[in-house]
């Protein structure tokens, strides 16, 4: 009997999409993030611009900021993050500063996302994966903007 | 005589090197930054990446979020930003987002500055100048990273 690793990519990226129904239902653009340090989760956050009023209040954002107020952590070079979408310039360029080990995002983002410009957008040393929960992440996305439009 | 007009460009970008030195009082990079809507200032805020840990906290990112939190203002589309260095990757994807109206900037940072992809990372609206306090810029960064060298 193979042993079932409880707390892996599937797991983490379970509770982003958790986060992104968060969003959702507070009527914010359903994007989630979950960053993790040595299975330990150390940062939830979703996207809170509406709320916050602030066009920086990306799910990614929120969760380097609360890492570095929480853990005293500057660099996240030990560090996952996953999140629901591709991330969009802005965190991406925060993202090489903060030069996390390791993104994983779920759906793509061919409009905004950080990939049109290509990974090296990243810290050199982040590695990088997509495609997971893929589904999930766009039909939340579409049923959010398809409910805007009918408003 | 001609009329003197005080609150313009250059009134500006002094306080925003004003800021770059408490900055560099702090020991942090100086760099410094003031939003402006309607000749009033709005925000002034400086690097504070060392003091919060927090790889985010640049000085255009603190005035953003200080502006969305004290005035409700979530897009900065009559803004101008006075910023004493060219704006990062993440800055810049920052600026995009809030439709920031004018942004001025002294020194270019041919390394880490957003030009290096074109203005296209900036929102197509926002009007760009640059040079300005250039040199006051460049000679307190310089002695930031030379003092930092020989400690």
């Amino acid at each position: 009997m193979a042993l079932i690793t409880v707390y892996d990519d599937n797991y983490y990226m379970k509770l982003a999409m958790q986060e992104a129904q968060i969003a959702f239902d507070a009527d914010e653009v359903p994007i989630g993030a979950v960053l993790v340090y040595k299975n330990q989760i150390i940062a939830k956050s979703h996207n809170q611009t509406e709320l916050l009023r602030d066009v920086t209040a990306h799910a990614e954002i929120l969760s380097i900021t609360s890492a570095s107020s929480q853990l005293d952590m500057k660099y996240l070079k030990k560090c996952s993050l996953y999140v629901s979408l591709e991330p969009c310039i802005m965190c991406a360029g925060a993202l090489r500063w903060s030069q996390l080990g390791r993104l994983v995002y779920a759906a793509e983002d061919r409009k905004q996302g950080f990939m049109r410009y290509g990974k090296e957008l990243l810290h050199p040393k982040t590695k990088i994966q997509y495609g997971l929960m893929k589904e999930e992440s766009e039909k939340l996305l579409q049923r959010f903007f398809q409910n805007k439009r009918q408003k």
